[in-house]
């Protein structure tokens, strides 16, 4: 055994001997130590830095005295100076080894540092992104050597970072020259290492580069494009911002805009321009938001239903509107940003989850990525609500997927009030059950409709409409509080005793909020708003149960909710309304935008991009389009639970009254009591 | 030993056993013998043609009766019906093995065919192109097995080509399904195989594709831009064509281009976008030759000199203006084609060889892939003779390369009555001794000008300049009927005899051709004409000097004379004019453009890129700005060799008459005496 000092980094346990003088970096290189280091080791990117602890560790064997690391120094005291160095921390290319020592590597300055997501049960990412900053000092050119500056950046690179670099891209060849010139030989490289393994330069800056570089996790909803804006090194979100689907326009729902495209051959070319158009709004809003220049997004990652996935692509989905419905692929795609003229950083990367089936895309892949049936040893039903709703069954053994045409009712749209989730949307919905007044939240203000301040918290975003999640708390909450009843008609004022239910003529509606006064706009829910979402979560029902019929399950102990638009659901609510099976509340999460999380996690680790190719495989597809049963399903699925199975563990919890309106004599008194 | 037939396999030789009712392609395949097939053995693409032969083997110890193969079939009987079968051949996947037989597989059968270059002393090309064409029939999409089609065309790709694709490109992919449906299922594929090992589907076709692919091999020099069109399939060069590189209105040789962008910050630009445009147009060109459509270019291949490479990439030549001479890059460079805006295949792609040194470019390693120095036995000096020659010296034990600054007048440039090698242009040039009268041959005729039906040969072409290859001839043919002296000067009319001869005040000058009289241009040689090859021809000799010096030896054994311009260029000629160091004339061989031909090896056969990456590394670059020896050679070269050392060799095969014109006086008689 040498006399080395012992140096033990925590919280890995890694432990060596090593000569007194070692750099507390070269000793974690050595060790396989998870420390950062964008400079490699030359006091300028302070990625590296470490916590020393001194004292007894019995637990490892060793006493660590004050003097076992050397002594602060004047790089670490020049950062200190321009940039603060947290208290008791040290640069770990500085610090050297003099005795045993027990190093603590911060989460901050690992690598392959954890992303925390914000649900509990979700788990962590782990940062592995396919992009990469390093910086790097090439030697000088020589006549009697005469290699390329490229070449020696590729020497630089597998010397001083053990990187077998194939080439540049020809931007970079092209910025290469003075760059190098102006950073007297020292140049931060961004290095991308595609799929295949094979690595280049994509972008080369002076010297030293301080900034970061980005990441764009993409989810392409029929109604709703969503993107979060991700540092590619930290994993942070920096920003994230949604925008409407500008191809509504040609219909509403993914099969009217096939249809569109038959019946207007080369339709196709209106509809790639039109999403790829509003992809472009979005990139600056996001930059803007971050406030960066959108050529320092250097990779997306895109997920979407398979309409959408060929139209961004430019393929016709034809094919997708009558069986077999055929993909063009189904595995994933990597290509250029600009190959779909995305305006990000011209060199761009971008890759496109694989797709499950013709009717069950990469954002089903997505969700599949992000909430794991597939490692969980539960059976759990995942459910993504959306224009489409993805619908997952499943546990470590087998997973099913299928995919149902719910429409966009659930995103807003063919909602009379409905809207995007956006500032000054209603999200929150809670009806007096004996008063029938409602209070509500808006999105970008935390306090409820009925509280001080609200007024004045609203004032610049004001109250303009429904959202999704939004939609679907006052239809169940109008539903709880006897305005509606089990078929989905809404009681007059006489049956339902508030002014606030209105008939006119055959069309009921109930009056939310009423702005005119503030000169915002008259929000309330009519019958055909009732009627689009009964219609919705029929579909989302017949699904689930359709996925159960195959699994030979009669109920489900856990379920996922999911969707892109706006807040989590209300799990509550969303059993009221009967969009998915009875189920203990309890054990009914809410996801969020499941599916943007998976592009985020595949953005952040590529390792997720090979689990996910692979796991698409093992799930088998169950297409409703062709299964009798869906049909039976939806035809019962459409009234809104009352007070009879099959919904004993709803019930449990919520008291339905069962009222009854006929839309016919608007004039009779409904008839009303409290069950129970 | 089995009781099967024995198949033998000529001229491989391989052979064995195989059942009765075994297709020949399928024994060929599994033998590993090389026969071609695209459609993969469905009686379709007659690539597989094979002639059986009968009768008694000894050498191969079988005897063949007539019934050995099985009878000729509707398949067979139907191809040769459509486009005939030569006598003898049968379709190797039509006939069965029935008993022992020798089959031959006829040179354009073979996948790795020979391509026979024109001179002797060439190695030839084996076709092994990156992009082959291949017929597949690929199974139907199927709702329970919901693969993409992309995915089945792999798979298919898998199963019968054994081919591992890892994708396709976008454009591909946007064509993939409706040309499946047109095809029934079964479409051509062309497939590119890159650097990396990794195959992408380019283009895909409904059916079985009936026609080729093509490939352009080119070498941009400084002052022309000269393109082979080669059908990747058989390897046949289909059209050849130049054009003048325009970049010539911004500075006639590389370096005062560099100046130009030094001088006008962004002005690499404006000269990119010329020889950008240029490349359409010689495409253009070359496609309308061929009468094919430039959509069927898949692959280019690019060599050139340092300066012409990174501005044709983009790449701001300024540091190649300077020591060190440093290169962007020097290594080999693989991109799509539409990213320098080469209008051909959409998907193109192109290859740039590598770099030798700052001032020895692709052009150069082209012409060291083409000549193969590295190979020699014999110590060769090889000489590219454009407007900056690039000269190699060497064996296969070391090989030396430099390059040496001889301007355009190689090409026509500077010279007043040059032009590019084109129909019209004189090639070849004698002058008779005697009489001193010229008769020459010009582009696009056989005939010489004194013999009958010249002028009615050249009628459409007319006689319009002198190219490279004809101004080496006259000036030489000048020299050797006493027109000329060693100093460069021509005589008065007085001097020589002949009214040919003008003297116009200091400028001399001998009429070639006065073509006024059928409207056509006075073609003279001036005397300022000879200076400016006087000065390319001291500057290519000097860098051939410097190298011998640096090999330690004193004279070469093997000249290899190349040239992008016209025709090959004369060796007596070019050593009358002291181009090149005293050589036996049997020994000095004229390559044509060797940097095309190296760029058309790299394009037919990928093996030949890994070659010359490799060597390149292994030239010893010599650099000519910075060899003080180089200056003494130039000075001491300028002059045209007379009747004295070093050129003994010469001077056994060509009386140089011992003439010297005073310029100043020049009614004063010269004098002049025949040596020997």
């Amino acid at each position: 055994m040498s006399d080395d000092p012992l140096v033990i980094f925590t919280p890995s346990g890694k432990r060596g001997r090593f000569p007194v003088g070692t750099p507390v970096l070269t000793a974690a290189r050595k060790l396989g130590v998870d420390l950062d280091s964008v400079c490699g080791g030359r006091g300028i990117c302070s990625k590296c830095q470490i916590t020393p602890s001194y004292g007894e560790f019995p637990k490892h064997g060793v006493s660590v005295i004050k003097d076992a690391l050397s002594g602060w120094n004047a790089v670490e005291d020049k950062y200190d100076r321009l940039r603060g160095l947290p208290e008791g921390r040290r640069l770990g290319c500085q610090a050297t080894v003099q005795s045993d020592i027990v190093i603590d590597v911060p989460p901050e300055s690992q690598v392959h540092k954890q992303v925390v997501r914000k649900r509990a049960e979700a788990r962590e990412i782990t940062m592995e992104p396919a992009t990469k900053l390093y910086y790097v000092e090439v030697q000088e050119p020589d006549m009697h050597e005469p290699s390329g500056d490229l070449e020696r950046l590729q020497k630089a690179l597998k010397e001083q970072w053990y990187l077998d670099v194939a080439g540049s891209d020809l931007r970079t060849l092209q910025l290469l020259q003075p760059a190098l010139r102006k950073g007297k030989w020292k140049v931060t490289c961004a290095i991308h290492t595609a799929e295949s393994g094979s690595s280049h330069v994509m972008q080369v800056w002076p010297g030293y580069y301080e900034g970061s570089i980005y990441g764009l996790a993409i989810d392409l909803g029929s109604t709703t494009i969503a993107a979060h804006l991700c540092d590619l090194h930290s994993g942070e979100v920096v920003a994230s911002s949604g925008i409407m689907n500008p191809q509504i326009r040609f219909g509403e729902d993914l099969m009217s805009r096939v249809s569109y495209v038959m019946m207007n051959p080369g339709g196709e070319v209106e509809l790639t321009r039109a999403v790829r158009e509003s992809m472009n709004a979005l990139i600056v809003q996001v930059s803007t938001e971050a406030e960066i220049d959108r050529e320092l997004i250097v990779e997306a990652v895109l997920v979407g239903n398979p309409v959408m996935h060929h139209l961004f692509l430019g393929i016709d989905p034809v094919e997708l509107g009558q069986a077999p419905f055929a993909l063009a692929s189904s595995g994933a795609v990597s290509l250029w940003a600009s190959e779909v003229e995305m305006h990000m950083h011209p060199e761009a990367r971008l890759y496109i989850l694989p797709c499950i089936a013709g009717h069950v895309g990469a954002d089903a892949a997505a969700v599949a990525l992000s909430e794991a049936p597939y490692r969980s040893d539960e059976l759990v039903l995942i459910v993504d609500v959306g224009t489409n709703a993805e619908i997952l069954l499943g546990n470590k053994d087998k997973v099913l997927a299928c995919s149902s045409p719910t429409g966009p009712a659930f995103e807003g749209a063919q909602i009379s009030s409905g809207q995007r989730a956006a500032p000054g949307a209603i999200e929150n919905v809670r009806i007096d059950p004996v008063s029938k007044e409602p209070r509500f939240k808006v999105i970008g203000c935390d306090l409820w409709s009925n509280e001080d301040g609200f007024e004045a918290a609203t004032l610049s975003s004001g109250i303009t409409g429904i959202c999704g999640s939004g939609i679907i708390e006052v239809i169940a909450e109008m539903r709880l509080a006897g305005l509606l009843d089990a078929g989905g008609l809404i009681g007059s004022a006489q049956q339902t005793g508030t002014e606030r239910c209105i008939v006119d003529g055959r069309t009921n509606s109930y009056v939310l909020h009423d702005a005119s006064t503030s000169d915002g706009p008259l929000i309330t829910v009519t019958n055909s708003d009732i009627r689009a979402i009964q219609l919705a979560k029929a579909a989302l029902y017949a699904g689930a149960r359709l996925l159960m019929d195959k699994m030979g399950v009669e109920s489900v102990n856990h379920v996922t909710l999911a969707g892109a638009f706006g807040a989590h659901i209300s799990a509550k609510h969303a059993m009221v309304l009967g969009m998915i099976p009875d189920c203990p509340v309890e054990n009914v999460v809410s996801a969020g935008n499941a599916a943007g999380t998976g592009a985020r996690i595949a953005l952040l680790n590529v390792s997720a991009r090979r689990e996910i190719e692979r796991v698409v495989h093992e799930i088998e597809k169950i297409e409703t389009a062709i299964e009798p049963k869906f049909q039976d399903h939806f035809v019962n699925a459409s009234s809104i639970p009352h007070a009879t199975d099959p919904f004993p563990l709803l019930n449990k919890i919520v008291d339905i009254p069962d009222v009854s309106f006929n839309v016919k004599q608007s004039g009779e008194g409904g008839r009303r009591r409290r069950r129970r």
